[in-house]
């Protein structure tokens, strides 16, 4: 999936909602724990309820590999359903990698070819080598740590050398490693005020933004600041959604929450004409 | 495992050497194909030859995770195989994982309880809350990037506010994190210079340290720089003994390769009257 694909799907679902995949052991609804994968299970039931919703599922690694071979069954069963179900949505594997040049590598075959997600987050304190490999797979995405949307945020990304920040400066150094058909950035939607310095320096790439929601970002602060001609938005809910309810409704209510969520992004695009 | 007995297993083994067991697929010798897990067999036979010349293992998780549930077998058989037969040998998961708290929890759920490796390498940019959680295992540690051992280091750790590069902060900031118990730190052997800078700020954490030999880093240089009154360093290297031989005597090489590492060391260590 390109730029110009992915602004077509925001287009017609009239969304650019990205569910976060997030599935905590002990939040799961105890009566899922009868089958065989119940993880596989939570996921497959939120995504029938909110797939005319999203845009993108964003599965976070780290909730499937602490229950090792077993956690790694449940997300490739979860991608490779959503592929096999509904197509057109963007796969996002939250998995935040990183490393020196041939291993990266592997993490790229790892998550953009065995695993065959769309896009992988990755952190770029290791620089260059540690992210072009990723960047070697036709229509698939690297999504780069700028700017976080959690506390430890302040204690590097802020570092500032002549004016500019850390996440400035990864901004600015890291979009000559791709292009917007292949590099989206984390923006966390608790730093929305930062949005309008860093679309200086971005103004065409799509942004994921975290943070709104449970970590309580405001989307309209987001929209304000952050959408550009083609929306540039993914706006990333998880347990605002995923864990609205946990009984055996829990489905029907992330439906429901999921839908609001789309009504008022559907408000920011007709504002701004997009649709 | 704590400070003073990774220093005791150092000065009884005369060694601080870490093997990285990095099994890049296609490195792996042909004749081990026929095994049921070659991976497995593979670090199998490098752990039994090396085993007397290292005090620790680092299995980076690129290279096990590239092959999916298959390769986290492999990565589980591997450390319960030094467990069970090396029982007091470091054994680091080299996974430069980190995330906002609640992923975090799960990331050290995943490789220091379900897993039990002793040690996780952890990358800094989300700052506290990112690599806190990762400190609440007793007798674990975190081992944080700070300065690593590739080009690409040189985007953003050298990033100088008022005279403090960004690697420089990542140390000051996070060796109140923890203590030297729980924390060491990655500083790349290809960056031996900056050995004696990060001694002032650190005079007492263990350094993990990789990039000699393929990476081309000296370990005299390390060992001028780096090494305090309790050796304060575990060198590692990977390619340089794992695959430095791919016939049938591949695992006899390495030990040849292991204890020429092991003989330097131990001139080191007794230079600084350590043994």
């Amino acid at each position: 999936m390109d730029h110009s694909q992915l602004f077509e799907n925001i287009v017609a679902k009239r969304s650019f909602l990205c569910v976060g995949l997030d599935p905590e052991p002990e939040k799961i609804p105890s009566f899922l724990l009868k089958y065989k994968d119940p993880v596989f299970e939570f996921n497959r039931l939120i995504i029938d309820s909110t797939s005319q919703y999203a845009v993108a599922y964003k599965p976070n690694v780290a909730f499937y590999e602490c229950n090792g071979t077993k956690g790694w069954k449940s997300l490739e069963a979860t991608l490779l359903y959503i592929r096999k179900t509904y197509p057109g949505i963007l796969v996002i594997a939250d998995a935040k990698r990183g490393d020196i040049g041939n291993t990266s590598k592997m993490y790229a075959k790892a998550f953009l070819e065995n695993l065959p997600f769309d896009a992988v987050t990755v952190a770029p304190y290791m620089g260059e080598d540690s992210v072009t490999p990723f960047l070697s797979y036709n229509g698939k995405w690297v999504v780069l740590l700028a700017l976080t949307s959690n506390r430890g945020a302040d204690d590097f990304q802020y570092h500032n050398e002549d004016g500019i920040k850390l996440f400035e400066r990864v901004l600015s150094v890291s979009r000559k490693w791709g292009n917007i058909n292949n590099m989206l950035y984390v923006v966390g939607a608790t730093r929305a005020e930062m949005l309008k310095e860093i679309r200086q320096l971005i103004p065409d790439h799509f942004l994921l933004v975290p943070g709104v929601g449970a970590q309580g970002g405001s989307l309209d602060e987001v929209a304000k600041y952050g959408m550009n001609s083609k929306c540039g938005l993914l706006v990333n809910s998880s347990r605002g959604i995923i864990f609205a309810d946990n009984t055996e409704n829990f489905d029907k209510v992330a439906a429901v929450k999921a839908r609001e969520i789309m009504l008022e992004m559907e408000r920011h695009l007709a504002e701004r004409s997009l649709i």
